[in-house]
């Protein structure tokens, strides 16, 4: 399971098995991921950032779990939309680098679009 | 791009060249992960089932950006609280299969708390 | 509870008595609303549309409350912001009737942004 | 606009005008509630809990609009289901405060099913 290829094979032969496919357009599996994403926000919605950091062993696993639940409706939607999700990865990283240059980027949590231009 | 591990370990530098590690707190990673699954979500939202599974390919190249934007801020954040995001599939996975025995989740979307266990 | 105001209220009264203000910051309410909105995705993300629109009495039940959380994080959060709820909802569906000129709106779910101006 | 009523009126003409209603089943409202959330979790991702609690003037009136987008969603949802939007608070809010006992709920965020009974 070290590849996104592997993950989203293993995935396919899972929902065959159970005749899924019906309920896996990408409009639902959008809605399945951000309710998984919101599984996860809810850990962390009253704790502080330093708490955020520092899970307790429990907390940690059930986290893990969500994570899990997010890559896998990603993987998954991304194979029902034919995207292929290594490439995209790559190529939206190179596209940040480009965005964001270190120099301007640095230290700061602007939008690209809130950069002073003014230099 | 392969590999979530390899995805990690470029994030890594592209976060440390920008000194961005103090905004990736988990708690602020998760909801800049949900902020981009419902940049995901709004293409969907007024489309049809059927239209969601048939994009034209200027959104559907929108779409890839939102995938791939999902994906990065959730390698970062299992990065930051030491998660290995492969085994964590894996395992979920595993428990996946065991809760859904083909027999009893074959085309239904029941949650597995919900199977009638009558028979 | 028939107005916002009414419902301001009756919270501040239910988060001064549990000591809860220390927790209701503007992003941990940000946090929990998005929280129980997923709730209330959740119920819908495998139904088709015309499902959504029939709920058997005991889902339309949990989705009733599901609307009256979120409801009741968005009041919390607009009274710590000291946001006139009532006030705001009134100005944006005056933008709202200007930037979606029926004419113009009728019949299409596009944004505004999208609109067709050769005519 | 003051009363949750006057919301859904309001609401209703401005959808017939534009035939919007085919757009609006239960299951695409919510999705673009939770999309409007989200535009409220950006505005604070970045931010401490304290910077999140004192905005500066032009981001609380962008935070204004997406609070008040959640809420015209979400009386539009409640109206399309037919839920009595303020009946549904005061039912939800009556809940609460029977789940949340000042004396075991005082100072702390847990859950109820949280609380220690061995008292």
């Amino acid at each position: 399971m070290k590849s996104f290829e592997e993950t989203k094979q293993r995935l396919r032969v899972f929902c065959e098995e159970r005749d899924w496919d019906q309920f896996h357009s990408p409009k639902n599996l959008a809605m399945a991921l951000i309710v998984e994403a919101a599984e996860l926000v809810e850990h962390f919605q009253w704790l502080s950032e330093e708490q955020s950091a520092d899970l307790p062993a429990d907390k940690l696993a059930a986290v893990a779990q969500e994570v899990a639940d997010i890559q896998i409706f990603l993987v998954r939607l991304a194979d029902k939309l034919d995207i292929d999700l290594a490439a995209a990865v790559a190529a939206k990283m190179a596209v940040n680098e480009q965005k964001y240059p270190p120099e301007k980027a640095r230290g700061n949590a602007l939008k690209y679009t809130e950069f002073d231009d003014g230099d």
